[in-house]
């Protein structure tokens, strides 16, 4: 099955916003074994629109349209594939009964919002949760169309609903997949080791998603078997480099070892200035195990409330192994947990020097009265080396979790 | 003059990367005037690329190409756009000096390094001072053509400094454009806004770009007056929810405001966990007037570290007008700074009551004895209330700076 995707509108073209659907659409049909073979973004443009849809046609079974469904003049989605596909239009009722559901039972709708009610005779109505655009699907010529709305809260939910499952229904053969979510090695690399002990193939599909720190990797085939053989192999090759069962990001699962361990947790920032916190609070139910953090910017800070000694800092300096030291011990002592994490270095612009260069930075891991400190130097602008302090502070902490029974 | 985008490679099909590259260059050409008609993604397959530059050709005067420069025999873009363009190739010793300058000068190149110096005859190589696939520009039927690698960190400095200069020659008029950056309005009242006070036509050109709190809004014309028409008089309209000049997001106007009025800060974060600290320490230079900051997320450390009373807390809890009220003036007196911000909420997914429903957010702020505390309803999942009440703690913070003066 060829799967085609047309996104409709000017503000993916003037930069506004970037194509997340794509990859989102793109991620999901790949689980299937069936990514798209060919997008095209174009302007709200009736000549434009048709010779996408000519060409896709050509080349597809089916196409997924996205964006145009709003209930303004320049959305004009639907009355061009109508159009191309020579189908007559109808106002539907339920659809304007679910745009009084989400306006409100009140309000007087006019005629920009049940020109949204206006759907292709013979289509089938995609039910959006959350908004008031339908999703619309229809077979014309042999082939399959979906007319999806842009916005990515509603897209996604009537996608992974709809579109999916009819996509899946029609696939000649059941696809499988599971994925895993590695940490603390790079996608290039993680790649490698993958086509070194699994051969991609037509009956086993690969994917991979890289985040900062971390990637999910995906095995799917319409033979469960060679799933969950890959998983096993995969599995037995990488061990503790992929993260517990149930866990989409180290965050989730350093919470997880931290209540399996009933131990608590805090942190003593510089560099990373609350990113490294902030990742632990977008976790579900961190306050369980998460007591608080410090961003000690100032070495007044530093001192003040972690008790990083005076002479340290001038012996030492801020950023080095002996400050990270005390600022994890200190934090471990103000907040009273039973584990204390703390990252100092000099993301730069400035600041740097011959011997600490921007990008030097030091990760300090403390539990019961022992302390692990780690020197990086991690290449980049500030944003950058603050996101990998982030990444390599986590997996630090993992680590040490992880030695902890 | 018509611009069209091809971007190849299969992980944006896969959705194994989403498609900044066209976001970034429809942004850059906007400004120009002459943001892309029309856009296509195609895996590495001779024949999909050889059908979608013929799709382009026939549309536009200039394509940009992406990805497929690599040194795996799966990057095929120059050989796919000389055989239809009918160019011979030969092996560039400029760029082979280059490859050895970013690899090592006694690095012995493979055959895979080579050929990233197969260019075609009549070509201009466009150096990448990040990686080691050149830039290649040429002319063919009449078309200009780029060929720019895949990876943003090289493919967005070459963009700026030789594709975006290139086009600029060669529009008849020169382009005059001016951003500025506006906080505290959406988007879609932006565009209300800027819509009832100032015409879009072929002459004046208005571009957005939203993030979280805040918006870019570029105007763009060959007649400079134009811009500067626009740009005064949305400033008289928007008055302070522009941000001053030279700051690009919100956090870098506060750090000036700070420095001009050499004031310091400090933050007492509960629901936001170390992002509002984040955003500030994003900003270079923030050390001179940011000392550090609490993240407060177990009520234990509220009262420890804060000074937040216990009574508080057990007769309106932590997440009250009250406990904010103490959080930021606890945090100013443990930090013994000027101002301090605090953020106390529920962000879910569980927590909330029917008279504290998830998303109900308290912040104050507190200056010279003064506490100000603001009530939000904020709705989403737990990532967008605290990306928003980040937004909306800014947003209170540079407006108390606003008023001091």
């Amino acid at each position: 099955m060829k799967i085609s995707v047309l996104n409709i509108g000017n503000e993916l073209l003037k930069g506004s916003t970037a194509n997340t659907n794509l990859a989102s659409i793109g991620q999901e049909l790949l689980k299937l074994g069936v990514p798209p073979i060919i997008q095209m973004t174009v302007n709200d443009d009736p000549n434009d629109m048709k010779e996408a849809i000519a060409y896709l046609e050509k080349r597809s079974d089916v196409i997924i349209s996205t964006g145009g469904l709003g209930p303004t003049t320049d959305d004009i989605t639907v009355e061009i594939f109508a159009d191309y596909f020579g189908l007559k239009l109808y106002t539907d009722e339920k659809v304007i009964e679910h745009i009084h559901n989400i306006m409100g039972k009140d309000k007087i709708l006019s005629v920009h919002n049940k020109k949204q009610a206006i759907v292709p005779v013979g289509s089938t109505i995609l039910e959006n949760r959350n908004g008031t655009a339908p999703g619309i699907s229809f077979e014309a010529n042999g082939k399959l169309i979906f007319l999806l709305p842009g916005p990515p809260s509603e897209l996604i939910p009537l996608f992974k609903e709809n579109v999916l499952t009819s996509i899946r229904s029609r696939l000649k053969e059941k696809v499988y997949f599971e994925s895993l979510y590695t940490v603390g090695i790079a996608e290039s690399e993680l790649q490698r080791i993958v086509s070194e002990n699994i051969k991609e193939n037509q009956k086993l599909y690969i994917a991979y998603r890289a985040e900062p720190g971390g990637c999910e990797l995906t095995f799917s085939s319409p033979m469960e078997i060679l799933v969950s053989e890959a998983i096993t192999k995969i599995r037995s090759v990488l061990g503790l480099s992929i993260l517990d069962y149930g866990c989409k990001n180290i965050a989730e699962e350093i919470i997880k070892l931290l209540a399996e361990r009933k131990m608590t947790l805090s942190l003593a920032e510089s560099c990373t200035g609350g990113m490294i916190a902030s990742k632990i609070v977008d976790v579900p139910g961190s306050s369980k195990v998460f007591k608080g953090s410090v961003t000690a910017y100032l070495n007044e800070i530093k001192m003040h409330l972690l008790k990083v000694k005076e002479n340290t800092l001038l012996k030492y300096g801020a950023v080095s192994e002996e400050c990270a030291k005390e600022m994890a011990e200190g934090c471990a002592n103000l907040f009273n947990t039973d584990i204390a994490l703390s990252a100092t270095g000099i993301a730069g612009p400035d600041g740097g020097t011959s011997s600490k260069p921007v990008g030097t930075v030091f990760i300090s891991v403390t539990f019961h009265n022992r302390t692990l400190t780690k020197k990086f130097l991690i290449k980049g602008d500030r944003s950058r080396i603050r996101i990998r302090s982030t990444a390599f502070a986590l997996n630090l902490l993992r680590n040490v979790l992880l030695e902890i029974s």
